[in-house]
C-alpha cells in the first residue's frame, strides 16, 4: 500500500503579522512546512503533495532541495478544495494523508497509527478530547462508532458537551477522494469547499470512520499568530527536554533549554540553564556544557568540559578538551584531544594539536597547530592582508609569546620561541628563539601631560 | 472637566525589608511610583498630587523632573487622612482619580472608564472579581446596585461568599471629597481613617455607586513585600511580550524576555532567549536580536542582526549590520550601514562608517572611522593619556594592521596602511603604509627555561 | 536522647541511565546523598551510618571528609533488610532516624519535630497528604490514630480514597529496631524485607504511631529519573529563592535564579536574571548582580555594581567597585574598594589596589597593583615563561600603556609611565617614563597586495 502525503499550505498567516508565509515562520528553527515535510520523508510516503498560495515562490524556493510535487491553489476556496487541486496529480491508489503546513509537530508514530488505522476502513482522522472542546468540530459517536462531524456552531446544546474533537488530520483512499472531492459543495454560509464533508459522504456510503488519537496533545496544534506559535514552541522543547532526560541527560532546568535541530548523546551528559542546541550536535559521554552556551552543527568527544558562554559554530572538539567561559569556535575549529582554550579566544578554520593551550584573548584563524604548543595571551594570527587570507603553521612544543602579530603566511618550526610582543614575519626555525623588539629606554623624572581645563 | 490624581505614597513598606521606600522599589526597571505617575500623565491630568511620608526626601528627589503637587503625611493615619491632606491644594469642582503608588500596573484605559463612569454619578471605585475573595473588602449588592463594602473581618458568612471585591481605586468629585473627608472618623479598632467610609456617606446622601473592572487582574495588584514583587514583575512582563507578540515581534520565548521601558519595532523583528531591553529602544525591519543580548537606549535599523550576549548603551546602530557575538557599544557608538563589528570588541563615543569592520578585539574609542577601513584584531585607540581623552581620525578604505596602537591624537589617512603590531604616534597620510617594528633576529637552538623546583 | 541517622543509599538508579550511582547525581550543586548528610549534621546527629551497595566506592570517596559510619548491603533485599545490616553497628539507646540518600530535600526543621513526637511513643513517621495519591502506601487512621499502612496494590476501594501517605521518613527507638529488625519476613510477592513491617509490630506492641507532616510537600520527593532530578531541583530553586526574597533580596526573576550553596545578604541587594550562585558567597549592602552572572565562592562589599556576564570563582571583591560585562575573576583575585574592572578582562591570583582600573581587555595575572594605577588597554602579564610563573609588581599610581606586555618577573615603581605598545622586561624606576618602540617609518603611496583570483 503506497501513502501519499498532501500537505495543505497555501494559508496567508494574516494574524502572523508578518512579511513571511505562514508556513515559513520558524519553529525550534525550521519552518512550520519544514517540521512536517521532514515527519512526511520518516514515512517514506510515495509522494510528498504540497498545496502552495500566498508567498509561493518563497515558500517553493526554502524547499527547493526536498522532492516534492508542489500545486498551487490561486483561489483560497477551502480545505476541500486545496485537496481537489491535487487531484491532477494525485495517484489513483494507496492513501492519502491529509496535514496541515501550520500544524508541524505531528509525530511519525502518530500517522503511521492513523495509516494503519484506516487503510483497512478506507478513511480514518486523529480526533483529540479536550477537557474544553468550545469552538471546535465535535466527533459525534453512537455505539463508539463516528456518526457524524459536527461544527461547533451547527452543534445542538447537547453535542457541544462532546470533548472529542476533530484535528483536521485524515487518512483517506485515493479512490475515494477522486470519487468525493469533485462532489463537495460550497453551499454554505462562507462559501468555501470543506474537507470535513468526506466524512459524511464516507458516512453515507455506509463506510466505518476509523479514528485514533495522539499520544501528545501538542502534536495537533496548529499555530495562527505569534502568541500560538511561542506556546508550541514551548510545548515542543519540553518535549525535546523530556525526551532527552528519558535517554539519560542531565538537565538542569528542562524549561530553558532549546534544541533546534537534532542532539545524539552519551552517558551522563550534563547541560546547564540556557544552552541553545542547532543544527545536528553530538556530544560524547561525560560532555558538561556550561550555562548560556550556545552550539551549532558541532561534535564534541568524551569528557569535554565547555564552561559557560561558549559559542561554537561548525566545530569538532576532541575528548578531555577544557573550553571556555567566552570562547567563541567559528566554523573549521578543530580541537584534538587535551587541548585547553580559555576566555576570549576565537578560533576559526584552524587546527589545534593534542594537549595544545590557548588560554586568553587570542585570535587564531586559518592556522594549523602541532601539539603541546602554548599561544600567549593576546596572540593574533594576521591571516588577512587586506585582499587574500594565509595560513600560519605552528609545530609541535612551540612557544609563543604575548602579544604577538603572527603574520601569515609564517611558520613556527617545532620547539621554537618567540618572545613577547613581537611582530614574526619570517619563518622561525625549529627549536630557535625569535624576538622583534627594541631597546627598553627609560626617562626619569618623567612629567605626566595634565588635566587639561575646558 | 478637569481630572485631579492623588497618589497615596507616604508608606513604609516594611515588609519588603529595605532602606528604599516601597515606592520607589522598582519594577520593570522603573520605580513602583513612576509607573503610577507615568499614567497620571498619559491621562492629562491637571493636577497630580502626590502623598509622600516615609522616605520623603528620597521620593521628592526621584520625581524631581515631574510637575507634581508633594503634601507630606506626618502621622500615617489611614488612607482617609493620607486623602484629607491633599484638602487645602485639591480643587474645589471636577473629580480626583484616587491611586496608591504601590499599585503600579492600572493602565490608562482602565481610568478612562472609570472616570466617565463616576462623572455621571459623582463617585466610582474599580472592583475585581476573584476566584477566593479571602481577606479582601467585599462589594456588597442588591439589584445590581452597591449597597456597601464590607471588610472581611466584618462579613456574615453569606457576605464571605462574594466574589466581588473593592480595589481602592476611586474616582469621586472633589466637591464631595471637600464635603466628605473632614467628616471621617477614626473610631474603630485601628484607630484609622478609612477613605472606604466615603462610599457609606454617598450612599447616605442617595447618590449611586459607579463601578468598572479592570481588564486584566494584575492592573489592579498592590505589592508588599519582595515576592508580589517579583510575582507582579513577570506578569507584568508578559503582558508587554504578549503585546509585542500581537503587533508581530517573534519572541522565542516570551517568559525569557524583559522589557524595562519602551521598544517600538518594525515587521518581523525576532528576539531570541533572554533579550533585555531598556529604556527606549526602536529595531527596524527584520532586526534580529541574538540570545542573551542587553540593548539600552539603542536604535537599530533594518536587516541588522545582533549576535548572542551583545551589550548596547546609548548607541545608533545602521541597517544590514552584523554584530556580536560578545560585542560591547557604549554611549555615543554609532554605526553606519554595513558595518561589521565582531566578537570582543568595544566602541564607545565613535562614529564607523559604511561598511567598516573590526571583526575581533578592539576597542575603539573617541574615535571617526570612514568607510571601507579595516580595523584589525586587537588594535586599541589609546585615547586617554592618563589626564585627557583624544581623538583618533581613521578615513576611508584604511587598512589598519592587527595589534596596533593608535596613540591619539592621531589621524590616518584615506586609503593608508599599517603594519601589524606597530605604535602609530604620527599621523599617517594618504595611501601611504606607517610600520613601527623592529628586526625580527633569531637566536638558534635557543635554551627554554626550565622548570624549578620547589 | 541521643540521636542516630540511617541513611539508606545502596540504590543503583538505574532510570537515571548514568555511570554515576543515585545518590550521587548532583541537586543544585551537591550530590544528593550530600544534602541528607548535611541535614544529619545540622541535627547533631551522635553517629551517621549510611548504607551503601551499588557504586560503593565512588560512593564513599565522595565523602572521604565527612565522619560517616559505611555499612555495606551486597545485596539488595529491601528496606527492611537494609536497615537491619546496620544493627551490629547501631547503638541499643536512643532513636535513629531512617532517611533516603535520593530524598535529598527534607528540612531539618521537619526532622526535629519528627524526632520530638518518636521520642515519646517509640515510634514516628512522616506522612503527607496528597491531592492524588495513587501508587502510595495509605496511612489507615482510626479515630485520628494510625491503625496500618497499606500498600496501594493491597488497599480496599475504600482506602484507596485516603489522601495520606507514608513517605518511608521513619523515627524509631533503637531498642526496638534490634528487637524488630531480626523478625521481618520476606515471604511477600517481591521477596524483599519491607521496613514497613515494623508499624504492624509497633502496633501490635500496643504502642502508639507519631506522624508529623513536613512543611512543603518537596521535602519528601524522591528521585528516581533525570525528570524527577530535574522537577525536584526546580523545586528547591524556588524555595531558595523564596527565602532570599523573605530576606530582603530583589530577585527580578526567582524563576531565573540559581543557587547552588550559599549565600549570605546584606540589605537590598539585587540580582538579575538568570545568576548562578555557587558555593559559599556574601554580598553587602546595596550590592547589584547584573544578568547572568556566575559567581562562585566569593565575597563581594557592600555598594559594588556587578555588570552582565561576569563569571567570578573565589574572588575576593570591595566595596563601590565596577565591573563587567564580561569581567572573569579566577581564584586568588583580590579587588580593593573603588577599583574598576571593564570588559573582556581577566584577573587572576592578583591584588588589585584602591581604586585602581583596568577597563578593557587585559590579563592580570600573579600580579600585586597599588592603588590608583590605570592599566592600559590590551595589556598582559607575561607571567609564564613556559615553565615557571612570576609576578609582576606594580605600584600607586602607575600608568601602564596599552598593549604592553609585561614580563615577569618585573617592578614598575610608584608614579611610572609607560608607553603605549611596550613590551616591558626590565624594572622600571619610580616617576619613570619607559617605551619600548621604534621609530615609525612611512612609505609613500604604497601599494596594497591584491586578490589574487583562485
Amino acid at each position: 500500500m503506497t501513502t501519499t502525503v498532501i500537505i495543505l499550505a497555501a494559508g496567508k498567516g494574516t494574524r502572523m503579522r508578518s512579511n513571511l508565509p505562514k508556513v515559513l515562520q520558524p519553529l525550534a528553527g525550521r519552518p512550520l512546512l519544514g517540521h512536517v515535510i521532514e515527519t512526511a520523508k520518516k514515512l517514506q510516503a510515495a509522494n510528498i503533495i504540497t498545496i502552495y498560495g500566498h508567498g509561493g515562490d518563497l515558500v517553493r524556493n526554502a524547499f527547493n532541495q526536498e522532492k516534492i510535487e508542489w500545486v498551487e491553489q490561486t483561489e483560497q476556496l477551502g480545505t476541500g478544495h486545496a485537496v481537489k487541486v491535487t487531484l491532477p496529480v494525485l495517484a489513483k491508489e494507496g492513501v492519502s494523508l491529509i496535514l496541515s503546513g501550520d500544524v508541524p509537530c505531528v509525530q511519525q508514530s502518530t500517522l503511521q497509527k492513523l495509516v494503519e488505522a484506516s487503510t483497512e476502513t478506507g478513511i480514518g482522522l486523529v480526533t483529540l478530547t479536550l477537557e474544553d472542546s468550545t469552538g471546535y468540530g465535535r466527533i459525534v459517536r453512537k455505539n463508539g462508532k463516528i456518526q457524524a462531524i459536527v461544527e461547533h456552531k451547527d452543534a445542538t446544546e447537547e453535542q457541544r458537551q462532546i470533548k472529542e474533537i476533530n484535528t483536521g488530520i485524515y487518512c483517506v483512499s485515493n479512490a475515494k477522494l477522486h470519487e468525493w472531492l469533485p462532489k463537495l459543495s460550497n453551499e454554505n454560509a462562507q462559501g468555501e469547499y470543506y474537507l470535513t464533508d468526506i466524512v459524511a459522504m464516507a458516512i453515507a456510503d455506509g463506510m466505518e470512520i476509523a479514528s485514533i488519537q495522539p499520544e501528545f496533545a501538542f502534536e495537533v496544534e496548529g499555530v495562527n499568530d505569534r502568541i500560538q506559535l511561542a506556546a508550541l514552541e514551548r510545548e515542543f522543547q519540553q518535549h525535546q527536554a523530556k525526551t532527552l532526560m528519558q535517554q539519560g541527560v542531565h538537565l538542569i532546568d528542562p524549561s530553558r533549554f532549546d534544541l533546534r535541530g537534532q542532539l545524539t548523546v552519551g552517558k551522563d551528559v550534563r547541560i546547564d540553564i540556557n544552552v541553545i542546541i542547532e543544527g545536528e550536535c553530538s556530544f560524547g559521554d561525560n560532555v558538561e556544557i556550561g550555562a548560556g552556551c550556545i552550539i551549532k552543527n558541532t561534535q564534541i568527544a568524551a569528557n569535554t568540559k565547555v564552561q559557560p558562554y561558549s559559542v561554537f559554530d561548525s566545530a569538532v572538539v576532541g575528548g578531555n578538551v577544557q573550553i571556555g567561559p567566552f570562547a567563541r569556535l567559528r566554523p573549521g575549529a578543530q580541537l584534538s584531544d587535551d587541548v585547553h582554550i580559555g576566555n576570549f579566544v576565537e578560533v576559526k578554520n584552524s587546527s589545534i594539536g593534542l594537549g595544545s593551550k590557548a588560554n586568553h584573548f587570542a585570535y587564531l584563524g586559518d592556522a594549523e597547530i602541532g601539539s603541546g604548543s602554548n599561544i600567549g595571551a593576546g596572540t593574533i594570527t594576521c591571516n588577512y592582508d587586506g585582499a587574500n587570507k594565509h595560513k600560519t603553521i605552528i609545530g609541535d612544543e612551540v612557544f609563543i609569546g604575548t602579544n604577538n602579530s603572527l603574520v601569515a603566511p609564517v611558520k613556527i618550526g617545532n620547539g621554537a620561541t618567540t618572545g613577547a610582543g613581537s611582530t614574526i614575519t619570517r619563518d622561525v626555525a625549529e627549536h630557535a628563539l625569535a624576538v622583534e623588539r627594541s631597546q627598553q629606554f627609560t626617562k626619569e623624572n618623567y612629567q605626566r601631560p595634565q588635566k587639561v581645563k575646558k
